[in-house]
């Protein structure tokens, strides 16, 4: 249950190098993450799973050194549009042709008010529309990981511009987001394990309008 | 569990308004969101949860007359802080010292460095910083509703300025960031419910470096 691990979950400090996160725990975090929900159906970014110890380290020395990043076993980098585009809209309508099957016409028309909205905008106005649908992905992988008992460390302590040097992100039209580094805590070590968890309390957080 | 869920849920297009989903799942709900991760621990957010129904009514106007928010039985605003000042991460200091108790100047110098980042930068860069924020607590409120079995409809359409002005948001130096949308889908009258989830496919959407 994701409910009972809201206090078990935690940004994980220290990861233990010696214990990797099975290939299908990684796949069903990324899995929650294609499903998350996006604005219009959009799933304006892309996921890069990085288990490659040589890209893990240099993506390290872009995160200031944040040693989860190497310690851990996998590495999620989400990388949203660097802006809406004609083709990419149109691609949109393309999945839901494939996917629902009918005519294109009319799923067509119905992208025509978003292109109407998203096309005239400034691309960095579109891209942190796109970042923060890739945010909502965060948020499922966080919740699918807790669920699993796998540990994470969702991090945007990075220089962007690093990041997308080292995973070629340009050239794909795509700009880094934020990151969640997956591995498995290393209890005895972490010295952010036995600290109470922080959170505003109810009553500051939260306005009730009956 | 949540996993098991990621094809049940979907943005829920009719609400039945003799549903109403109870108090304890929306309080569930409620907490996932503020159990939420955030960058240093800011949550850089507030939530309105909103079950009074003429201004359910109001939000609905706001939002383009979109039903959900009428034939549900609670809304949830999100509203993000309007820029980050010395003010608020001074509170976020006094929360952690409340909570894990100890001195204050360490964890004050540690924020210093936040400090000396969020401080200087544009309002509207802030926001959009927060308004990040809010979006995994969305995620988290999303999956927390999915384990439940509570249905859920996550909207961007709406007139911002409207919605801030429903919830005298600007003189609380807030700004509504997404709404989360809380009911019963209306099984036999939702068009969407019968219609396959569109998703890209695992090979467009997921990148691994091994």
């Amino acid at each position: 249950m994701f409910l009972d691990k809201l206090n078990w979950r935690y940004a994980t400090k220290k990861m233990d190098p010696s214990k990797p996160v099975s290939e299908e725990n990684v796949a069903k975090i990324v899995e929650a993450i294609r499903m998350a929900p996006s604005s219009s159906g959009t799933q304006p970014y892309n996921v890069f799973v990085v288990s490659n110890p040589e890209v893990r380290a240099q993506l390290s020395e872009a995160a200031f050194g944040q040693q989860q990043l190497v310690d851990g076993s996998h590495v999620i980098v989400f990388a949203a549009w660097d802006n809406y585009t004609e083709e990419r809209i149109s691609s949109i309508v393309d999945v839901h042709v494939d996917v629902r099957g009918g005519e294109r016409k009319p799923v067509n028309d119905y992208y025509d008010g978003l292109r109407g909205k998203l096309l005239p905008r400034d691309p960095e106005v579109n891209f942190e529309h796109a970042a923060r649908q890739a945010y909502i992905g965060l948020g499922f992988g966080l919740a699918a990981a807790a669920e699993l008992g796998v540990d994470t460390t969702p991090m945007e302590g990075f220089i962007p511009e690093k990041v997308d040097e080292i995973l070629g992100l340009a050239e794909l039209g795509l700009k880094s987001a934020v990151i969640l580094t997956i591995g498995t805590r290393d209890a005895e070590n972490d010295w952010l394990l036995p600290q109470k968890k922080v959170r505003r309390s109810v009553e500051s957080f939260v306005t009730k309008i009956d």
